[in-house]
């Protein structure tokens, strides 16, 4: 049975889940690089899966067999399940909650494709339009209270499936990174009376040196203290902290934004194995005027960190300056 | 010129070590497994490393030729260099420190050999006196206020080199997994009047179900929050806050402990790559009481993580009791 169990030091929730895999030796299998001699994610092999909890059909389509364009299934081997009751326990200085929340995986096309970089706009729109739905669908759910939305692209990036596809985890907890994040913002609000993220879009716009895509609605720059190489994060110029409330247009620009951003990622880095995070605000709380939902992608183009881990200090080895500008200069095909 | 940039929303800090790669295609080269074809820490190739800074040697051996037992040299490719001014500034929203600090590689043996568990216990022990030895000497230059010491063992967990060796990173600033644990810490010493470390100590010996190996001076376990399966922590009982104060006799029982718990991981998990990191208090505060020197072990035998660097959630698949009881149970021969 998963559980939620919190760092008595830190505050930092971890979730064991130790059904994903129940002996040490399994995990070594999931080492492998990501086959494609089945895919589980095809169209025409829905009966793979568990049966779907969300699609964007052809008219006339029944749920579970083909004629689909997006679709939402449980994961596999959820960390997470939304039939356990909440339970919170104390024991000792330990605390932990049951594993209560979804995990979702969210298979972004009916055919082999392993980048999204390479569906169309309109099937990244619909892809972003089912992120959107899920997370409406959850929030009514009041033991919720965040949503994760995640891809691994890549065995480098921790996926172990080769088909384009993403995650949704959404937790009775807010997890520490949101929690810090939050903090920060709130704040430099108190502080200064304005919203961080709309202070960081006007500096990268006026010093120009980090940024990689300037469009009406949304700003994509290599963050200032990048961790990765090439990290690079998408940011709406208009303030808005929940995701879930974006508008069509919003959500109509952040497809193509998002689409060119993974277009320049795969020309400059040939392809490269990346994770992407939606920070978005918890459910529970209204309109925070200082903060911003926003996408952090993180290509794997580097070994695996190393002490990272236990300083929380990364060493970058390229400049977001040289990243962003070799950025700048990806042109993908206009139309391919 | 490598430098410190913090990021203005978490208040963490970034090491961009720009010259470490010049090149994105470099890095690719950087994934390469480690190799034994040439090994530049061999006994007889010290000229394929800088100077060394400090060595054990044999009576009458000069530096930076054969005759050692654990020499320190500069890192080939530092993220941080002593010869650098401090220098702080502003930037906007932004703050950046020049890169200011050491790194140091100890190499742990003269033979080649990868996994630190081989060597013998003396060894081992002339190795934790190194650590000691250069924070020791590190702490004397004012500027610098927080020590890292850590291990990357294998590719997977970021080693270059196959050698057994070690690495120390000095910086003028705390980072972030450091301020935080000090501050969880502080807040339960202040909350409760106890050191939070005497306090696990006490319910982890009392549970039993997490204890790996419980020493006269040493509790060796597997956390109740662990964020990778078989991660594993050696915290000393008798509190102390700064690993450079150790005496004799901690430094020799902990070289036993630490041994035989990378004896334990390499039978459990056969010969698994691992990254440790040693925390330890800040150069320039005093004795800590809430406080207490440990080291963390991460065993990197799951595939690389994902969406955790964006969420500080992780996923662990490996409950921490079957982790320690499958430990408890690993019995390396006596005398191998």
């Amino acid at each position: 049975m998963p559980e939620l169990r919190k760092d008595p030091i830190l505050g930092r929730w971890v979730i064991i889940a130790p059904e994903r895999l129940t002996r040490p030796q399994a995990l070594q299998a999931a080492l492998e690089e990501p086959s494609a001699a089945f895919d589980p994610f095809l169209e025409g092999n829905e009966d793979a899966t568990a049966p779907e909890i969300f699609a964007y059909r052809e008219p006339g389509a029944a749920a579970n067999g083909p004629g689909w364009r997006v679709r939402v299934v449980p994961n596999k081997f959820p960390a997470l399940r939304v039939e356990e009751n909440l339970q919170m326990r104390g024991e000792g200085i330990y605390d932990r909650i049951s594993g209560v929340g979804a995990h979702e995986v969210v298979i972004e096309c009916p055919h082999f494709e392993t980048s999204m970089a390479n569906l169309s706009v309109d099937a990244i729109r619909e892809v972003l339009w089912v992120y959107r739905h899920r997370l409406v669908d959850l929030k009514r759910d009041t033991r919720l209270v965040q949503a994760l939305i995640f891809k691994n692209k890549g065995a480098a990036a921790g996926a172990s499936l080769a088909h384009s596809h993403s995650q949704l985890i959404v937790t009775p907890i807010v997890p520490i990174a949101i929690r810090e994040e939050l903090a920060g913002a709130q704040e430099f609000h108190r502080y200064r009376g304005r919203n961080i993220f709309s202070d960081m879009i006007q500096q990268e716009l006026a010093d120009e040196s980090r940024v990689v895509i300037d469009s009406p609605g949304y700003l994509v720059h290599c963050p200032y203290a990048s961790r990765f190489p090439f990290e690079t994060w998408i940011i709406p110029k208009q303030h808005a902290s929940h995701f879930e409330e974006a508008r069509r247009q919003e959500i109509d620009e952040l497809g193509t934004v998002l689409r060119q951003t993974l277009r320049k990622l795969d020309v400059a880095l040939d392809d490269p194995a990346y994770n992407y995070v939606l920070h978005t605000a918890p459910f529970d709380v209204p309109d925070l005027p200082y903060y911003t939902w926003h996408i952090e992608i993180y290509p794997r183009i580097t070994g695996t960190a190393g002490f990272e881990w236990g300083s929380g200090f990364h060493i970058n080895s390229v400049a977001p300056e040289v990243a962003a500008e070799a950025l700048r200069n990806a042109r993908p095909e206009r139309d391919a």
